[in-house]
């Protein structure tokens, strides 16, 4: 294909799924697909797998891999991005594993690799919700809660390469062990345990019934109904991890002075703009100095595509500066 | 007097007082002098009095004010560093300011203005406990808590400029107003009253022998004696602000993925190494992940200085960059 614009392709490397795409001009997405990790399989089984997915993309696209510029991938847990290591993954079963190097050898183009959080968040910054900012923080909501920020117009690292875990800031100092940091208190995994106790404490929900009674089908999807009903007991436990989002973010935003917040993951989808309002609400009441309020909390506008897009933007970034 | 090194002048402007110096080569403070401010007489006032102390410190270390490539001052409040403006400082009842327009008119010489606890944390980073470092956060416990963030080798600012504020940040979610933020429970100011409130309460404590019955006269030195006396009501006061401290800066450093934290202000001054080592217990307890409680924490070298000695040495940066 002839294509004086660069491609690049984006990878959002789970424990579950590998999502890929392949973005052109505009950042716009010219194909996707899926495919399962399997990681259980080994490292060499999860290349293999990358490598297939990036196949059915370029085949899709009808593009040659030869007229790739560069591939991004997003790995979940701990990056070190310079050298292009997974440091450690327990999703993949992986420590100190050379993915840029490994990828490389397969594929024959450059590759730049990064934390999943902080390329969702270079998506939003460069693509979505945050494009019009300087610097955002990027806080993804789900079965835990990951952050990133972009400060100056960068990813922001850190000395130790580990910046923007949000959600291991304690915001309940005299709690007890696992009832203090923001994932322990407003992840989905909580919100839902906490729903299910309560309902099993014999307090009335309508996910009783939305759930036929198995308690452990309680997902986004189920979450989202409640809430959007106006079913109570949905309403108190959203809005209490609400409050402490809102906190989290409120800290954040008085520590270092930002103008924007994306806010993003499996929990912000489902529950949308009401769910944005309250964290929000409680962001301005806690934000110092009050002149801060005027900072924008915002929803993803990448939705699960954040991670691919991101991933195919930090490869664009990191190579063209190069 | 014939120098080829650079000479800077840096200010601390208080509400109360006013401290000058001049620095000289290796960061050495060739002389050093102080005023009352006397901002009820207004900005005039101020101004004035700035020139006098810094005559006095010229006439000291006998040297022209031609000389002098540049004066640092570091004011209370909101300040606009890019124009040199302060924007609000409630101790100076100024708003909207422009000091360095002001100075440079009195004193002839490039004026560099920024937050006071901006520039004891550049002091620090420069030439103090912070100087082996890349990055840092500077943490100031006195009547407030304050803090100054250096990141990728210079003072951060923020998008709204106002960034540092981790006195402002919540650490209690679920308390009462006034009871949430790190300033709220473990600023002196606090300290204070809870040991008065517990000893007007009949807990026993030395204190009420220190003060000889007179629970006004608490002030950072009688904590310290009190603290090194091992006084068990003083002990577990100040071990709980150590707690929170400790909480604080282990979410800035989980959020930042920071080097090293230098801890000063009036508290630290008093209680020295054993403070530092309640603060660090809590740090590594909570911060994340559990590699980076290799993040040194350490207190100030500069104490009383920091001010005058970050001021000039940002002058010097600033001035010598452009």
């Amino acid at each position: 294909m002839a294509n004086k614009d660069r491609l690049y392709l984006g990878i959002d490397l789970g424990g579950t799924n590998i999502q890929a795409g392949l973005l052109g001009a505009d950042h716009k997405l010219l194909a996707t697909d899926r495919l399962k990790t399997k990681a259980e399989g080994g490292e060499d089984t999860v290349i293999k797998r990358i490598g297939k997915v990036v196949d059915s993309v370029l085949e899709k696209a009808d593009v040659k891999i030869a007229d790739v510029d560069g591939l991004g991938i997003g790995a979940p847990g701990a990056v070190n991005h310079k050298k292009g290591i997974v440091i450690n993954a327990v999703n993949l079963r992986w420590t100190d594993y050379p993915l840029a190097k490994e990828l490389e050898r397969t594929l024959g183009i450059p590759i730049v690799v990064d934390n999943d959080v902080n390329v969702g968040t270079w998506g939003e910054f460069i693509a979505g919700a945050g494009k019009d900012y300087d610097e955002l923080l990027g806080i993804f909501v789900g079965t835990g809660i990951g952050g990133g920020l972009v400060l100056n117009g960068d990813l922001y690292h850190g000395h130790h390469l580990t910046a923007g875990e949000i959600g291991h800031t304690v915001i309940k100092a005299d709690a007890g062990l696992g009832r203090r940091t923001l994932e322990n208190l407003a992840s989905r995994t909580n919100i839902v345990n906490q729903l299910r106790q309560l309902i099993l404490a014999n307090h009335p929900s309508i996910i009783s019934e939305l759930t036929e009674g198995d308690l452990g089908r309680v997902r986004s999807k189920i979450l989202a109904e409640a809430f959007k009903k106006e079913d109570p007991l949905t309403l108190e436990v959203i809005g209490q991890a609400a409050h402490y989002i809102g906190t989290a973010i409120a800290n954040t935003v008085t520590l270092l002075s930002l103008p924007c917040v994306v806010v993003g993951g499996g929990v912000t989808e489902a529950l949308q703009a009401d769910w944005i309002e309250l964290i929000r609400d409680v962001f301005e009441e806690y934000v110092f100095p009050p002149e801060l309020s005027k900072c924008k909390i915002v929803a993803s506008e990448l939705g699960d595509d954040a991670g691919i897009i991101g991933a195919a933007l930090l490869a664009k970034q990191r190579l063209e500066k190069d």
